[in-house]
């Protein structure tokens, strides 16, 4: 079967040299033939190994009726947007690994792929190479889904890990992982948030069946965290993590937030270091599930969209349907409608007024900690009481984060 | 469609539940209607909700045409294999939570899936509620898999839990486990590995494509470790725990075994607590994958259970052939060929002697350790090489126990 490629990148690169290289073991195993023919990169690769199947004309792959797979590996909301759907009115299966794309467009695309009977699959577009979306839709088969968070931005995590176990500062952090390239020139959408937002969207979707766009869903990152912050969550044997996450509430109604939490050591998403990627799922028959690997790289991506490539092809005549809905009003409640206790980190207040409208907090002591500055730990609450009660207190706020709870 | 259920027992009474409670559920998300018309079970239940579906005899499910899957939740290896080989002959999908099953008979049962054109799927049969089987066979489509390995045992889990974490000693943990109902009267198969053995037989056959049978795969269980071993573990920062494993070596063999190991806190697998299971995938595309969740329960192995039935219900007309060749020569290594690093604890032995023998060792010491008492760890070597120089050491040894790769 052939399969095109549009950009070649890092990830699409990757899904090249994953076909190229494997075909003999996906022969084998899946019973397919697979062969990238076209390849569609507005730069040119002279020294490529693909240099031959490159071209710069789209319409070179949309019109070729021997394509029947393409891979959108280009990233953004446009062109892919188009691009990918013109391929699906033309009957070609997609297989993406842009979450912006499924993140902002995934229902109208999910939405053409039924209408055109062919397949829209975007295993690749959370967790990189690890087996979340699949296992997730298994996994709903059977069992209602509560909950579902994790930490899905390997960038942020790096960044995390290195100002806990080495005592980095953010900013140190932040350079060594440019160093390492980890993170771009420009690191907002990674150490704000906004990437991770854009998955737990995604995984959002598929679990509550109803689209969640990104726009307006409360987003903190992690630029404000400083070491302090790490000191104090050690003494309550606890690290401080990105969590993303969305929950289903009483009513027919999720919270879905970005925030750095504080993580216990005892749970699995605390052991989850450098630029690995966890996605927990707590259903009501199976309790919690988590999935755990690199959620990024260029081949452990490529391998995650050459798996949704495989699918295609192996099951041509069966379509894969992850139908959500689109958005539904008032179904993403507001933030300030969810329950956390919080970590509160402050100066010259005074712990009488602190027990008075907190009732009872558990207190933080680091090293070195100034004489005038309290943190501490509030029972659970609604984060518009938290918000009210903590406006009431005369306190030199330095700083809150919410405690994990999963 | 109509399913029967073979075995009325925690598993298969779950499975009842399960698509009972949840059909509205499972036919919105999958448009698949499923009703479960009998159950066999030589047990009488008069009191249950199923009773008027109870039936002893096993030709008034396997006759009955209108039953198009069957799950076989009865354990052990006779009379299921003939019940399942015989609904496999008459057409009918089967699925299984059974691991001793699918661990010894699992090739000629899929064999004789395909035969027939059915389904034969297992997913519940390793890793009760966690998604184990299917991202396995997903991450095997593009991938070379090279190891895999994990916590496969839920009791000896937590009975090591309990060691380590309260300071249990191994007969006190076994009690606790069995009052709380999770281990057996005779808990041999859980503390002494064989139940693991089965699972990481199933996990070897699914990754390498050759039958790994139970018979001869070298076989630890936690029987023996200590209080002394879970504290010189601590000192090198470490957990002991029950480790299933399957290893490709160069040439095209690979090594199979069940033992205990040191695991490092630095690894996931060491923030496996309780009677909670792990499995790690180690591919050469996407590194290492891990899934994690409850290994059993009766509502988290009846939703495996569930996800199998309305997988083989939406997709009546496609097979999930999980192709694996039977048993080959040789394939199975040693244990003996096998490279780790060990833990050694003795008394009376001379440092010198062990330098000499092992070049380089890390001692560990312990809380009021004897002063005759000695403990270290070798550097990796053959399992074969260690054995020789162990045996020719001067040392009353006490107990070896492998360091984790994980």
């Amino acid at each position: 079967m052939n399969v095109a490629i549009l950009g070649f990148g890092v990830v699409g690169s990757g899904v090249a040299e994953v076909i190229t290289q494997n075909a003999e073991h996906i022969k084998e195993n899946s019973n397919v033939s697979l062969k990238v023919t076209k390849i569609l990169d507005i730069r040119d690769f002279p020294d490529s190994d693909f240099a031959p199947l490159m071209t710069k004309n789209f319409d070179e792959i949309l019109l070729d009726d021997s394509i029947s797979i393409v891979c959108e590996t280009m990233g953004g909301v446009n062109p892919a947007f188009d691009f990918v759907s013109k391929c699906l009115m033309k009957g070609k299966h997609v297989v993406t690994s842009n979450k912006e794309l499924v993140a902002t467009r995934g229902f109208e695309l999910l939405q053409l792929a039924r209408e055109n009977n062919v397949n829209f699959l975007f295993e690749a577009s959370v967790g990189g190479g690890i087996p979340i979306i699949r296992p997730l839709s298994r996994c709903l088969a059977g069992n209602n889904v509560n909950e579902v968070a994790g930490i899905l931005n390997g960038t942020s995590n790096f960044i995390l890990t290195k100002m806990i176990v080495d005592g980095m500062s953010f900013a140190d952090a932040l350079k060594l992982a440019q160093d390492k390239g980890y993170a771009e020139k420009d690191p907002t959408a990674d150490v704000e948030g906004f990437d991770a937002l854009r998955k737990i969207c995604i995984l959002a979707s598929l679990c509550f069946g109803t689209h969640v766009y990104p726009d307006g869903i409360y987003t903190e990152g992690i630029s404000k965290i400083t070491l302090e912050d790490v000191a104090f969550a050690e003494s309550y044997d606890a690290v401080i993590k990105l969590i993303a996450r969305a929950k289903k509430l009483a009513e027919d109604k999720i919270t879905v937030m970005v925030t750095p939490c504080l993580v216990k050591n005892s749970s699995m998403l605390s052991g989850v270091s450098d630029v690995f990627n966890a996605c927990l799922v707590r259903g009501d028959m199976t309790g919690d599930v988590l999935m755990y690997g690199k959620g990024a790289g260029k081949l452990a991506t490529a391998s995650a969209v050459v798996g949704d490539v495989i699918d295609c092809a192996a099951n041509d005549k069966e379509r894969k349907f992850f139908g959500w809905a689109d958005e539904k009003k008032d179904f993403v409640a507001s933030y300030l409608e969810n329950e956390t206790a919080f970590y509160v980190r402050g100066a010259d207040a005074d712990k009488a007024e602190i027990e008075k409208a907190f009732t009872s907090v558990q207190y933080l002591t680091r090293e070195n900690q100034p004489d005038n500055e309290i943190a501490f730990v509030t029972p659970v609450m609604k984060e518009s009481d938290f918000a009210t009660k903590l406006s009431e207190l005369k306190i030199n706020l330095i700083t809150t984060i919410r405690i994990s709870d999963y």
